[in-house]
């Protein structure tokens, strides 16, 4: 999406998740399943880097996020990170939670679309990574826990008291941030904060569509609505429209635009490229 | 609402939707029932220069948007604006999206309050102009489908990706505006993207009611309510609420505020006259 | 939550509400049944005050905000209030407005949780008085009208514009205060409007306990979600983030924190002292 590197290489192996690339799909899937994927300190680095890297890569025009076994992503290991956490002194505290916040940050900067495949309970950081993603496909048996008050810290965590009053509203998310209990996948579609909920076995194949549609279409075109989602959620409406006038015209000048016509006028399918 | 105007004379004939206006409600239709009511260069710009002029005309306190046939409106017309945009250079392409959006921009400043009776399909640049009115009734038929991104643009058009997520959240408003699928009228009022869904052949006595109540209602109220609505979405909590101060107040020595008190002690119905 | 006070005293009596603490819970019970617990200039100048010394009294970690009798709160009284601004000159309407707005803006800044039990009608001013509570708790009896169109008046009002938007979405928000018309408890349950909805006689229970579970809690942790949520509906994402980053890292080496890894690694139940 941004091609431009020049010295930095690319990383080629992740030490702390499993990345694939299939075809313009990456998928990082959280690989710690005897601890519900509890992230570490080198896993919350290793998601920050690997988001700066991927509109750089060239390969890749969508990401699934999920985890393996039962879990999808318990949040920061209680002895590794929370542990450690007890020894630390202020400035080592700050270069933390900084990290942890620069991964969200990273993903909701990042052009590419993000879709979080929830297999089982995201909690704490785990359900901030689930929310700060585009899509959240959920299993009917994954749940939702913003369970930071329960550790003592605050409920805002990572940008969760920006993001979840945003996509449901401030009553619900003062609930769900303050009390930190679970949210069942039926209650999180109710409220949405899930885009929807399939039968466990069928999540990976409901992710895989869904991916597969974002990396074969107009790419894009995908990638501009989500960074003017981003954008416009901190801009007022005058300045919003001006950037939706400014974008399309760009986008008017695409070769995916100019597909469409071509294809619309000869009476075929477009055949995206995503230029 | 503020009538003043000078030299520049009120449109006496809209050329490009029909215009009526019957005590206080002004109606557009927009008249092209074979396309779908498919918008043309024209009928963006009348809509620009009617909803300037609304305010300054002195009989209208409501304003009905509806279609004729069974669509509301199929947005731009594919031949004779997609087509054409195709030829268009870099200037010619940011005058008509400047155009299109600034529909939206006049539909959310207008202080008119503006009831969209969508009676079938609201699509692309259609479903904006429902998306930018302040209710949105819909026949049980009716359909939104945000699907920019089916012809290759971007999902954020006309101020789409500031209105929807402010409507339904971020993570619904994501998966409309990036996929451009069809939303029926029952999970559009699910999500508070409709204000209410009715019969088909009800819309029409619906929305002429709506508008009534509007029209015959204390309108001055009703108008303030609409404008505060919409530059508080882009104002912090100390000034929303001081704007609110300052015109609460002024509105205290209104009229219509004087005649409820009158009408209250009096034990009868106040007579509103909107002033 | 900032004790820090020098000259002023505390206020010991409260002459226009019922105001009791019991371990850490304090409790505003709007007094006037016979009206419905109607607001008078007097009521409204205690709230704002109480507000402002509820964080330096070092007793309260938290607030319950209900009403005797049948009703929550009818608003203001409309011969004791609305008669009076019938005769007031403009600097006096003002001075009342910006005392209301007051209200709101120090519920909203209070860092302690505020728990609205709403026993019945929430109407006018008590709607707002809900609606700027951080839970919502509603009888089943009980119904919402920000009904100030209905006298002739902005439904804007007291922060209701700002406020309403952020939580049910702008087209609902919209309908709600432009109309007035009256919110079911199981509507307002499924707008996003109440926190949730229990049988009449459960209410008192159902409000204690959830008193009691924040007043035992972490109490700084949600104290500082409180915040945080506030704030951040006012800030960018980058802004919000760094905030959180910041707060997060300073929670972490408060008493409860500690408190928490320390009953974790003994296996046994936190516990908390909000410090």
């Amino acid at each position: 999406m941004s091609p431009f590197r020049a010295t930095p290489p690319i990383t080629t192996e992740w030490g702390h998740f499993e990345f694939t690339v299939d075809d313009g799909v990456a998928t990082v899937t959280l690989d710690r399943p005897d601890k519900l994927n509890a992230l570490t300190f080198e896993s919350y680095a290793d998601l920050r880097d690997l988001l700066a890297e991927l509109p750089h890569r060239g390969d890749v025009k969508v990401l699934v996020l999920t985890g393996r076994g039962r879990g999808f992503c318990s949040g920061g290991d209680v002895e590794e990170i929370i542990g450690e956490l007890q020894k630390m002194e202020t400035a080592e505290l700050l270069e933390f939670t900084r990290m942890t916040g620069a991964v969200v940050k990273a993903m909701r900067e990042c052009p590419v679309p993000i879709i979080a495949a929830v297999n089982g309970v995201a909690a704490g950081a785990g359900s901030v990574l689930a929310l700060a993603s585009d899509f959240r496909l959920l299993a009917r048996s994954a749940k939702f826990a913003f369970l930071f008050t329960k550790v003592g810290l605050a409920g805002a965590d990572m940008g969760s008291a920006y993001l979840l009053p945003r996509l449901v509203g401030l009553g619900r998310a003062t609930e769900l941030l303050m009390l930190g209990d679970k949210v069942e996948a039926a209650r999180a579609e109710a409220i949405g904060l899930a885009s929807s909920v399939v039968d466990d076995d069928e999540l990976p194949a409901a992710a895989t569509a869904l991916a597969r549609r974002l990396a074969d279409g107009p790419a894009l075109a995908y990638a501009t609505t989500k960074v003017l989602l981003t954008r416009e959620l901190d801009m007022d409406l005058g300045a919003s429209i001006e950037l939706e006038a400014i974008t399309q015209a760009l986008l008017m000048t695409s070769k995916d635009h100019h597909e469409f016509y071509a294809a619309w006028s000869a009476g075929r399918s477009p055949q995206w490229t995503g230029r």
